[in-house]
């Protein structure tokens, strides 16, 4: 796999994008081989594939699949870039890859059908590595944040199934339990499609972490009695002015972080940064079917009929966010200013600016 | 049934208290029938009855139950008051019934096994058609709170399934529809275990009511967007500072309603007071099983091994909440004073003295 929860299969064998079927974790391990554009999109749509960083790296390998079939690839590309409105990664990704293509073809006049898809799917995989290497100085940047003895408290999911590399706000608690920080993972359980339950509670337990799962509801006391140190969740868009989409939920969680004065951080790539949007009142959210509120597994939760009210995100001010993580530094306080210069940045991340902007905006 | 949720059986076909499980609402309606003490206490425990008001009544007719089987009624009474840690109508009903037992066994020297149970069972009727009249009385004087095209929130369940009448907060609302006010209720689902999903829409469907309901987390974003005017609960103990304990969730609703100035209301009966609790800190909140949260309808939505973190109340300060209704009037501001007065009140519910009270603190 080119990461934890995707991989890609080069022809004869494919061209097919396998993805690890993030629906059926925890109980089964299956893999969902897409093999065209139609059964990605679909995969993408029903979360087989989720989480704004390696929804950059789906898309790529989206592009590269339609480019390896000989379909036609900006067709492919719109389909792809659409099957989801709210996270920026996907089209991001999408649109590395075309023009990664579109690159290919100029340069290969001669002989753009074998030019073309190989570049795009060196694209991807280059995608793919430098969201690995994101993750690695996200959290080194983000360790700074977190305090010895911490209880952590996260929402939703944001490991390696979600990255390239170990992911944004779980590769800072990772980086907090290696350096003998993490007292506590409080993860709640994120509903209504628990990635926190069934996804971060997976990857706590595969790297050891002391951990337990709560209802989403049960944040609120924890933080009343003192037993949060820092509340730390990704993102899937950051919009100039520095609000923050990320899973439904999130929004309470700063509100309940301002009032108690609890530290609330946001760990993301660079990528996730969309300066085309000005503010949280621009960012489109996404509403999800009333069923994955109303039924669960199958089996229905409320009486036959009844509407669920499912959006899928919600939007954070920035005036409520501590900080902002990426992979070049930290965002502190977080505004457009202090953005525009992690994202104007030079790309390698271990940029002396990088440096930087931790000992201005740091800890 | 003396009330929607319980009835009772007498001799011969009893002694026998008829529980409609709420375990299994609503997919299906089934009744569990306890004849004796140990029975009821675990149906309390696994909350097949629940709710506040209506678990005073379930321990009245648990004494009565003990009473009419010639059981040991003082170490009955304490063992369904015993059952659940936070609800303080349990208790109340239970010793409302044990000093009806010894009354009447003062009262009746030369009968006693004839008098005291028949006395018991009429206490505990008298209970339930108080609370039903009580009910009746939040209703009239919560409705002074809700505005003409309200969209109400509410958590929980509190309607006729937890009352000897309509219930609590959910009275208010049926008032609320019935005089043309109700725009919406939007229901929290109630993790984890889902008593709005279940039964609040239950019994929003058998009322007619327009509805919806969301992930407990989701209701963050739908105060940020203005679509909430008030929020409505129950509580399950006040102490006497005003703190309320109640369903886990309802606290952080609080914080929620108080940072976007959304109007948050109690609707509780007066026995709901408890004077003996000075403040929230003297709350005992229960912890139930960790598989409440990590399961589902006996599904794991966790890693095997996984451990949950199952608060079933959480404490609001009494800065954070508007008003407290009960049946004699509305405590508003929330003190000790006004809660006092409320509480030291004339019994009856259409007292002047309530009218007083909610002239000088309602809407």
């Amino acid at each position: 796999m080119e990461t934890f929860a995707l991989g890609w299969i080069d022809p004869p064998e494919g061209p097919a994008v396998e993805l690890l079927d993030q629906t059926r974790l925890p109980a089964v391990e299956a893999v969902v081989t897409c093999t065209d554009v139609p059964s990605l999109v679909d995969a993408i749509r029903r979360l087989v594939v989720r989480g704004a960083p390696v929804l950059g790296v789906a898309g790529a390998f989206g592009v590269a699949l339609a480019a390896c079939r000989g379909d036609d690839v900006a067709a492919a590309a719109s389909a792809i870039e659409n099957a989801r409105p709210t996270a920026v990664n996907l089209g991001w990704g999408v649109r590395r890859a075309l023009a990664a293509y579109r690159q290919a073809q100029q340069d290969h006049p001669d002989n753009p059908e074998r030019a073309a898809p190989a570049a795009v799917v060196a694209e991807a995989r280059s995608i793919a590595a430098q969201d690995a290497a994101a993750s690695a100085q996200m959290a080194r940047h983000g360790l700074s944040l977190v305090p010895v003895g911490a209880r952590v408290l996260t929402h939703c999911n944001t490991g390696a199934l979600v990255s390239g590399g170990e992911g944004t706000a779980f590769a800072v608690i990772l980086a907090a339990h290696r350096a003998g920080r993490l007292a506590k993972l409080w993860i709640d359980e994120t509903r209504p499609l628990l990635q926190g339950a069934r996804l971060t509670a997976y990857e706590a337990r595969r790297n050891g972490l002391p951990h337990a799962v709560l209802a989403d509801s049960a944040a609120a006391s924890l933080m009343a009695a003192g037993a949060v140190d820092i509340v730390l969740t990704g993102a899937d868009r950051i919009a100039a002015d520095g609000s923050v989409a990320n899973k439904v939920g999130t929004y309470g969680l700063a509100v309940l972080a301002s009032h108690h004065r609890v530290p609330f951080a946001v760990v993301a790539p660079v990528s996730t940064i969309d300066m085309d949007t000005a503010d949280g009142t621009a960012i489109e959210v996404e509403l999800r079917p009333s069923e994955e509120v109303t039924s669960l597994a199958g089996a229905a939760i409320a009486p036959a009929g009844t509407v669920g009210y499912n959006p899928a995100f919600d939007v954070t001010p920035p005036a409520l966010i501590t900080a902002i993580v990426t992979e070049r530094g930290i965002a502190q306080p977080v505004t457009e200013g202090t953005l525009r210069l992690l994202g104007e940045g030079p790309s390698s991340s271990d940029s002396p600016l990088a440096a930087t902007y931790v000992e201005r905006w740091g800890s």
